[in-house]
């Protein structure tokens, strides 16, 4: 294990039990040694889920799976193992996750379609099941209410930490709790952009209506977020609701309802506080990256302008360096082929503007920025000049670390 | 000066004298110390031109003056300066440009519309004339025909060897020359790949053919290569035909006539050649890689997956460390959201079959692709499995390298 990101938060938060969710982890040692590295959660009848899954064109055999079993919008056991991602395995890596569901149906008194398996790890090596099956009947006695904290440990990968986060809502006049985990460093890019998330809430509500609050919330959290612009195989959020807090909520037609108000909000925290943990552990980071985009000529294209500033080696090399260039950003906004008005631009690094009108501020001087430049978080603002629209993004530098990493590390 | 790539040629190519261009060089002193970094190129009466220019939304002040230039098809000098890209320099860099095109009209005699600007260097600092105007008068006068070595080396910035080609080809009865030189080293990527080509003949050749020429010839040699995926401001290329060799072509109105087939190839080597050069220099490469996408739906679509395999940072770390790692051009080809059969996938690695039928080739056995792996020249085919279409695009490692020169250097 490598050591701890410098970007990493001081203490995890502890995550509470949460009605109809149970959770155990065990080793298997398919690829890791003495650390758990399968973790199971199993969920009481009644379940909702929704998902959220990579656009790769060759996604993994699990993923095929989730996308599948998501059309029931209904969910008892969530299988995630860390080590080996089961991806391009070909004839053989379908028919792993095949015969994972089915001992897991069994094992956990449940129907194959409810069943769900993420993998993340090795691309191209063939994952023997045995090792999982093995473990479920074990699992199933073990698993309780209370072991968030296996649970984030378990699924971990190049991770330097694990990632977790709470909240509650109200939903009428029962409070709810959101808890969430993922696993994500390397291989993090937009289309959704973590590896793995598991959320999981208490709530009562429609699969319907859990996808469109999951879909609407991913894109301003994971899918905001890049370390390295390379889209995982394996990307994988869920969402799932046990309903064991139920509510009085009659005809819940919109995810815009007005009684969900609580709820979004707090999953959209839940989300980013997620996905930001994501980016503090990219490989090799060091400085967390707030890009925001304004006046672009929509939210699409702040997005796009924002991602190609984020992706940009030369700007997260410059940042890396704590070195206030910001002519690469002006670069990266004209990469990203959006509409941009040259002469209009302006753009603040820390709160300061460094360039306005198409030029250097003639009030700049680089000695106030050099301080922020030297701080782990880093403030980079661009005004596009041709419209209203804005997006955030997030990303971290790139360093000798992350070369180090990935150049050694067969992942 | 930092030390010459690894992957630079042994030795440069002699350029020949070409009738109707003459250079020279000198000293600015605007950025570098003791070194050339202006170049003038002056060409006879009657000098056709073409080019092909950054699609950067926020590309500088020269590129927008050669873009007004070209349309008029007629050159007659081409200033180069090196050190400051003068591009995000708002009016005061448009002035610069003008006040550069006016004395240069004066100094060589011509019309202000047949002068041709390029700068290349730090983006945001407002570039000075005075230095440049200065120097015409002593330019004009020691130009002369055989200078392309030191043409070469004045245009460099973070080059670590001055790039050039030469061919030779046959119009009608005629042997024309072509003679070409570029630099480039970072912020090269798709979309005019290069910084800056100027590429010369003594051939007589019409404005709207040569265009022709030059648009194909880069589709398949500047445009096809990449270093950091990050488009630069002032990438330019210009190709010049004296006409000192007239030839008897009459009627000459497609690029596609078989009177031009021995230019087109020639044009099509030296470009090529050059657009080599550069990625061998680009920022910390160590290794040559060339990646042939095929079985693709469309070129554009081969192109698109195989930039998007040279872009990723994971591929790129992967070569860098040595390592077959084919998982992540797994990914990447997932990633650049082009139609691919993840399990008709096939993928080579030096002449060996790693990959096919979406999994790994039981008969591959990495210890015989270690040896390719460790070679300068690093040679990938990626077969997709939907069409007939092929492309190959050419890139660079990522190394330790590349985080130095750009965590540290103001470009």
């Amino acid at each position: 294990m490598t050591a701890r990101s410098p970007l990493a938060p001081r203490s995890q938060p502890r995550l509470p039990a949460l009605s109809g969710v149970r959770l155990a982890v065990c080793e298997t040692g398919i690829k890791y040694k003495n650390r758990p590295d399968l973790m199971v959660a199993l969920l009481d009848p009644g379940t909702t889920i929704a998902g959220v899954l990579t656009r790769s064109r060759t996604r993994s055999a699990p993923v095929d799976l989730c996308a599948e079993n998501l059309k029931t919008g209904s969910a008892r056991a969530i299988i995630v193992n860390a080590g080996n991602a089961n991806a391009f395995t070909g004839r053989h890596g379908i028919k792993t996750v095949a015969t994972t569901v089915k001992a897991a149906a069994k094992a956990f008194d449940c129907k194959p379609d409810e069943v769900f398996v993420a993998s993340t790890g090795v691309i191209g090596e063939p994952l023997d099941p045995g090792a999982i099956v093995g473990a479920f009947a074990a699992l199933g006695a073990e698993a309780g209410p209370g072991r968030w904290r296996d649970a984030a440990a378990a699924i971990m990968t190049t991770d330097t930490f694990p990632k977790s986060a709470t909240a509650t809502a109200k939903i009428g006049s029962r409070t709810v709790t959101i808890n969430g985990i993922a696993k994500g460093s390397g291989m993090i890019a937009p289309d959704m952009a973590t590896m793995l998330s598991f959320i999981f809430t208490d709530a009562a509500l429609p699969p319907g209506i859990l996808q469109k609050l999951l879909s609407r919330a991913a894109a301003t959290s994971f899918n905001a977020i890049t370390v390295d612009s390379d889209t995982s195989t394996s990307d994988t959020v869920l969402l799932c609701a046990t309903g064991a807090r139920k509510d009085r909520l009659q005809n819940l037609r919109s995810p815009g309802d007005a009684r969900l108000k609580s709820f979004t909000k707090a999953l959209n925290q839940v989300m980013r506080e997620l996905a930001h943990l994501v980016v503090r552990d990219g490989e090799g980071a060091e400085k967390l990256i707030s890009i925001t985009v304004k006046g672009a000529a929509s939210e699409p294209a702040a997005r796009r302008i924002g991602m190609a500033i984020a992706n940009s080696p030369l700007v997260k090399t410059a940042i890396a360096g704590e070195d206030a260039n910001w002519g690469r950003i002006v670069m990266a906004v004209g990469k990203s082929g959006e509409e941009a008005n040259r002469d209009k631009l302006s753009i603040w690094i820390g709160g300061q503007r460094v360039a306005r009108g198409g030029m250097a501020d003639p009030k700049y001087r680089e000695a106030q920025i050099t301080k922020h430049m030297r701080s782990r978080e880093i403030d980079i603002i661009v005004d596009v000049g041709v419209g209203k629209s804005s997006f955030t993004v997030w990303t971290c530098d790139l360093t000798h670390r992350y070369i180090e990493i990935n150049a050694d590390y067969r992942s």
